[in-house]
């Protein structure tokens, strides 16, 4: 349970508090407003603030005076429109603000996403929670053989067992450390002491931290596009995954449009086209005679569902 | 008067229209949103959405649960120290969206701000308006002979008069030009008319355009702090100034903070502060003597208000 | 011709100069350097320095401590992975620097790329040279009636030379005013002449600006993708290749990469997916079986080399 | 020392290489190029390529055709004039790229400056080194009791002992077991190996890490005076000074220019200022009727060099 009850209580009252504004109001996302996704064994995900709706995109990209929004169906043309044609300025016109608890070595990808504002809990200046993240059995994976930066199999036995005691083992006991490094309220009266910026050093990287995280919608659908992938670390796929939920509920329109335009394309090269309109076309196209490399007709294979 | 009837109907619907929402609001902005603050001859800036409140940056600062307030002299405290010392990434969390009609040759100064969001009425797609900027009389300002880039005396008299007859006669006779090249909707069924995205060139840079603009909070105090400077060029000056009072209302313990960190603060030079502690310790310190450009030493007299 | 004899000289002293260097060089590159390469009537582009080559891109992808560089066939094997999935950090480790003439029209359009470094020769602090980009014949398209961007068939006979009468008339016309009001040099000594920053709003914006321009080889690939698209203007899709064959020589494998898997590349959404899969399954598709709109329908037909 | 026989023959086989060029070449910092600068116990910096020098910043300043230079003294006046007028665009029109190996919660500071380009080595795809920071004695700080961010007194005796044996000893041990649990070469053949993606996840955060990092000279001067300033952490800030170096070196006149009114500058605010004009009049300024809160005062009492 992620959540203290001094935590849950700060956020049952801000849901009570209701104001009128005359900004663009999403009632379905509101209905999220606040509350956190569990998210692995102690993360989550809370949306704790938005900009616009789909409307605002249509208004951005007329420049309108008004809502810009003409019959339904209309705003659903353009909004496919533009992401069809790589349109990214009107995306760019909806923000939205998460609250996220995650583990460090999590934070540590997430953050290579440059184009998003992130104030992070200061482990120089506060002190971390005693949580970390110990994978479920059914995520412990083995090493990939086939790809250097994949999983294989699932661990099991005694293999898994060594696994999880040595990660949870060294995550307690680096955290016991740190705890009495830091000798907090003069535990120890003997002791001074080492400053939190030093004593953070010790913990491992499979401790939670927590940021707030804003970003506008097209950044966000291209982070989500990246992080959602099967080859994405299941560690932060997850993450993608509750965020997602909350762009459903914001911006239904918008999300139908990335749903078939970008979650569910396939970008082929100039050499996969060639093949697809010499397949069409009736000939027998093979690897070799396809100008491609081994591992470009494997990928142009698996693309048309077929066996490499 | 900017608006057209048609526009100011849009608007009057918007403001119209109220919802709830358990976002943070900001009731002194809400009473501005959608209208229009008139700047130039003819151009505008409205405030169309907006994100966030003086607690949001107090909130993401302590990356709390709740409105992460305490008491209002706690977080104006707090505030004003982040102010000082230049943390940017708070001020992040808060967002505003503007439209914005401007002439081009503004527009050409504030598109060099890269940290923003913009949609600009598109002229190849579309057809500008009839507008252009012609300066208020008082405002026709002669080229400074001291400083390349400013202004000297008003011009007056003859000067003045033709120099006001050529832009609004040039402005006019390239509009006509472009109109008819455009032919637009076959007025003259013997041509076919110019395409759009050619036409446009025979527009002077005085022509109207508008944009959806959208900022951080951080990043638009950046861009105030600039633009509302005295050795801005008046023509952008003028759209900082109603920004500003936007920003007023919407964060004013940050507005607060700005104004005494910021708009009212100069940074002294190493050797600038040098001398100023010599001169409190009674030595007469002149240019030579202080080991300051002519340059420099004119910019420490004139920070201490005193005659270079 | 774009250059006065004394740019000309300031570039032949600048190409006689020779020194050794450590760094990565790139001799096809060299053999260009500072040359102008013309665009358009006045324009040109020419590159004026250069940071990285192929091998600094495989350096940074295996953070090694030498050139990184193994067989070329591996060097190339991983920059076409690292393009085919879309990896972006490794690119952004070269960069490169140009030097631009170019109408501010088209200026206008360029500057929307945010992710470069800009230095504009500024018309507040001098004054702008008299050239103006006039199209040449087989350029003064109409306008199209299927596109509302796009251009149609090529003005001819009296519309096309009323045309060209009114752009070159009406920048001469402007251009002389503005030197007008600028009075330099106190030409008419009545007069004090209009402050720089004022006068330049009579311009027209086929007036030629120039600017120095950086960006990273990741964001040029970017730029060229959508500025050498046949959607892309005319005006700014020549500037485009110019700045290709810059690649070429540059950073050939990287240019193989680009040309293979996004130049010549097409998505295909999932729908277009589907459609794909049963048209090899012998199925015959329909727009209306398909479950694409006509739109999506006409766009597919198109990707595959067939009438819609 | 940080650097393997190999790796050192890398270094010296890049720099037995010499090419001619005719782009901008700094002989200072060519004699330092790819050599490491070591930093703390096991990390260093060091340049692998650099673009432009102090005459580009001119050139692009002025947009010339040529090196832009006049008198060295003209340019060290622009230099300056842009340095103390915080233009910043021409000092983003040279660029430098290091190589850097630093503990990961050194990486997490530094990765928040998102104006950079950077690629890290990959734990999900490599294996990381057994290499971690231990602090020297004389940098185990206890922590501030005035600051939360700060750090006090250095620890000694028993304690400082007890920290050392804590930080090596928890280090030791998890590394030992992220390279049980990854069983690399199927050292043990009764067991998979963990992925490589979730083993890491049990390494500390004083574990190293290297990166090749990408910045122009305006950013990185930010980073620079940022990192440098006494308020950040030791173990950053070493690593902002072997940088500075090689500014030093790069980009003299920047350098100097960034050192008097940047580095060596401090800013009042608008009480700051008035209470210095005060005094300066020979008034009897104190706290109380300066207007200042407790906080400014000590702060403006500090940079006068005064007892607050």
């Amino acid at each position: 349970m992620p959540l203290t009850e001094d935590q849950a209580a700060e956020i049952a009252a801000l849901r009570a508090q209701v104001a009128e504004t005359r900004r663009a109001t999403v009632p379905a996302l509101e209905a999220m407003l606040y509350n956190a996704m569990p998210v692995l064994d102690h993360g989550f995900v809370r949306v704790v603030d938005y900009m616009g709706d789909d409307a605002a995109v249509v208004q951005s990209a007329r420049v309108s005076y008004g809502r810009g929004t003409r019959k339904v169906s209309e705003d659903a043309g353009l909004i496919r429109y533009l992401m069809r044609h790589r349109h990214s300025t009107p995306f760019e016109m909806c923000e939205i603000k998460f609250h996220v608890k995650l583990p460090i070595f999590v934070a540590r990808q997430w953050i290579r996403h440059r184009t998003a504002n992130v104030n992070e809990y200061s482990a120089r200046y506060s002190i971390l929670d005693r949580e970390f993240y110990i994978p479920a059995p059914e995520n412990l994976a083995a090493q990939s053989s086939a790809n250097r930066q994949g999983r294989g199999d699932v661990l099991v036995g005694d293999e898994a067992a060594r696994v999880l005691d040595l990660l949870r083992g060294d995550a307690e006991q680096t955290y016991a450390h740190y705890a009495e490094m830091l000798n907090e309220d003069g535990a120890d009266p003997t002791r001074q002491g080492l400053a939190r910026e030093l004593a953070r050093m010790n913990l491992t990287l499979n401790t939670y931290t927590q940021w707030y995280w804003k970003i506008d919608l097209h950044n966000l659908l291209h982070f989500l596009s990246l992080r959602i992938d099967a080859h994405a670390q299941y560690e932060i796929r997850v993450y993608a995954e509750a965020m997602l939920e909350s762009v459903k509920a914001w911006v239904p329109l918008c999300w139908e449009a990335f749903r078939d335009y970008r979650l569910g394309a396939v970008t082929f090269s100039g050499p996969m086209l060639t093949a697809v309109k010499r397949m069409l076309a009736g000939d027998a196209v093979t690897q070799p005679n396809s100008g491609m490399s081994k591992r470009d007709w494997a990928e142009f294979m698996t693309a048309l569902g077929r066996a490499a």
